[in-house]
């Protein structure tokens, strides 16, 4: 039954599909470069902003060019009333990715470059994307807590204003710069199932929403998206089981004997470090210090020393904290409930998304036959040249 | 700047990513097989409702079976109230591929299985589905027009109800039967664009609707959705200019010379025949007489033929009519409007997409890797071991 040629292709792993010139990773050396710059140097000197435009538009902005996109995403920020008034007739149960897959055809239908191809209405959707995107998640968490939505604050950036919209409590402007950084480290991470996802989707000349709304579809599965809120989950289950830092190094051992992953732990294309981790475990640590709430960061960063000692212990190198592993706790600490975190994800990752999505888009322009449409090996029943008999309904 | 990496995969064209027992297509002898029954046979033999259930399960239902599951599919036509209520809110110029996007996640808030991932509750899913995309569809049509959405009708089949919701007006028996076929005829094509998407979607283990969600996207892209309703306004386009069935064979000639298209004829699949197009056309024929409006079959016709002649006259045998050929003027005389066309083919090619996505989930269940990752080749700015120098924005 097995067929050599799906045994091959397997995921599509190391089958090379396109051109890009948006990321870059070396897994050896733990090296992440968006636009050719690491990932280290942005998170230190530029903004989220200013990095979604590198990613969008391929080089960093001059001051005009960044104040334009700027002021761009700030008009952005306002959702279309009928798009708040839909989110309130919405079960409150619905699952908050659902939510959100649903709400990008409905940015669509508001847009008024939907039908402009070129690469400048491009842009201009992705911006509007960026901005609404956020609106879209606050919006319907006050509403499915039968609250009304809050206009955005036209004096708050980005970050700051996301987290006012979404708790009604104005940031300090060091946590809002800490979501910014997140946002900056969770962009862009080159073909991932949901980039693929909305670079085929385009393949076929869909306009930029349809791509990301199946962008959405894909981080919404348990393979790619929600790690972070998993390992969230775990350390609020230690903790309801009264555990704390010192029992770690069992726990650990234990987790191990058992064959269970350490969930954040490893990386498919890290083989050494994920350089977004320190960064969020730096984040992690300072804003639980200012909550003076330790325990939950403490019990964090001793499970990861343990697990790293213990994989090597069992000749096992290379098995570090990935970026899933303190941003749970990161946006925990800022009042981020825990189904809200795959939704943070994609306010983030829709960057990429959409700069992979123009870079498809004008690849095809390039001569690029278009959609992706591979080959299935068939396996099926084939009765000969005239197919299966059909027995009548009574004869079967 | 072309990596040959690229070049060999370029759409992932006869790249075999899975295997798949849904459906067969030989392109040489024109023969398209789902679960090892031809078109035809199905055609001529079943409805659109067994052929559902075919795809998804596997194989021909026993009686009780069929009735077990049209019993699903007529309990699951009611919409729930909150969507009629946003449909109702959207601006009514929007796109109805956006509406039906939207749709498809809204759908997956009112299932009552949405989390349970066993074979059973995804083939309910998936009737629910297949019950409700007519419905939405249906539904923000009369919506659009200021029109109350009507309800379903206990009585009548799934094609019959679909167009008494769409219109208002009960079709004969003979035009509802000619829409099941219709369906049939869509339901399935293997691994184009949309299906994948879907498939690749759900790799990530995302539910049912999202992958669907995906699936119209994709579809929703004029390389791939539409080519129906392009050959309907091509013949629109010529009967207002004044053409006739007599000025088509120097019309085809003319348009041949100047290296133009002729839409709905060849396929990158079928090199001889494609078998639904003639089903398709004696469909048209006969809709057309008895509307006692036949200029169009006529034209349509008359332009097969003269295509056909004129390519092998040309040395291009098989250029034949494709299944966007006829279908256009199949639905128009049905009363559905251009820009329905595609949502048409969600509601038929939906079932393919649900069989798929099973397949996909259950594949992984024994023990396929999952999610579809492939790999990009970075042709971009790399900086050596630091990366790019960032300057400070004044020094740009």
């Amino acid at each position: 039954m097995e067929s050599s040629a799906r045994l091959k292709n397997i995921g599509l792993r190391g089958v090379p599909v396109a051109d890009t010139k948006i990321s870059y990773i070396d897994g050896q050396k733990g090296i992440l470069l968006y636009r050719g710059f690491r990932i280290e140097e942005l998170v230190a000197k530029s903004s989220f902003i200013e990095t979604a435009y590198l990613l969008l538009n391929g080089s960093l902005p001059k001051a005009k060019d960044l104040q334009a996109f700027s002021n761009e995403m700030l008009a952005g920020r306002q959702l279309p009333g009928f798009i708040h008034d839909s989110l309130k007739g919405w079960p409150k149960h619905a699952d908050s990715m659902d939510v959100l897959q649903a709400s990008i055809p409905m940015l669509a239908m508001a847009d008024p470059e939907l039908g402009n191809e070129t690469r400048d209405a491009n842009v201009h959707k992705a911006i509007r994307l960026l901005a609404r995107i956020p609106a879209v998640i606050a919006a319907w968490h006050r509403i499915r807590q039968d609250h009304e939505p809050l206009p955005p604050k036209e004096d708050l950036p980005h970050a700051a204003n996301f987290l006012w919209q979404l708790t009604g409590q104005q940031p300090d402007s060091e946590m809002a710069h800490d979501l910014d950084v997140s946002l900056i480290l969770q962009a862009e991470h080159t073909f991932n199932a949901s980039t693929f996802a909305c670079r085929e989707v385009v393949s076929t000349r869909a306009h930029m929403y349809a791509g990301v709304a199946a962008g959405v579809g894909a981080l919404s599965g348990s393979l790619h998206g929600g790690a972070n809120a998993r390992v969230m989950e775990l350390l609020l289950h230690l903790e309801e089981k009264g555990k704390s830092e010192k029992d770690m190094a069992a726990w650990v051992r234990q987790q191990i004997d058992s064959g269970e992953r350490i969930m954040g732990m490893g990386h498919p294309v890290y083989k050494t470090f994920d350089p977004r981790a320190g960064i969020l475990k730096k984040i992690a640590g300072r804003l639980a210090a200012e909550a003076a709430n330790e325990n939950r960061y403490k019990m964090l960063a001793r499970m990861e020393e343990e697990a790293v000692k213990e994989f090597e212990r069992r000749g096992k190198r290379g098995i570090k904290a990935n970026v899933d592993f303190y941003s749970g706790l990161v946006y925990s600490l800022m009042s981020i409930p825990l189904d809200l975190m795959t939704p943070l994800f994609v306010m983030a990752l829709s960057t990429g998304w959409c700069a992979h999505i123009i870079e498809e888009k004008f690849a095809e322009a390039q001569g690029k036959p278009a959609l992706y449409r591979p080959q299935a090996e068939y396996v099926g029943d084939y009765c000969g040249p005239v197919g299966c008999v059909y027995q009548p309904i009574d004869k079967r």
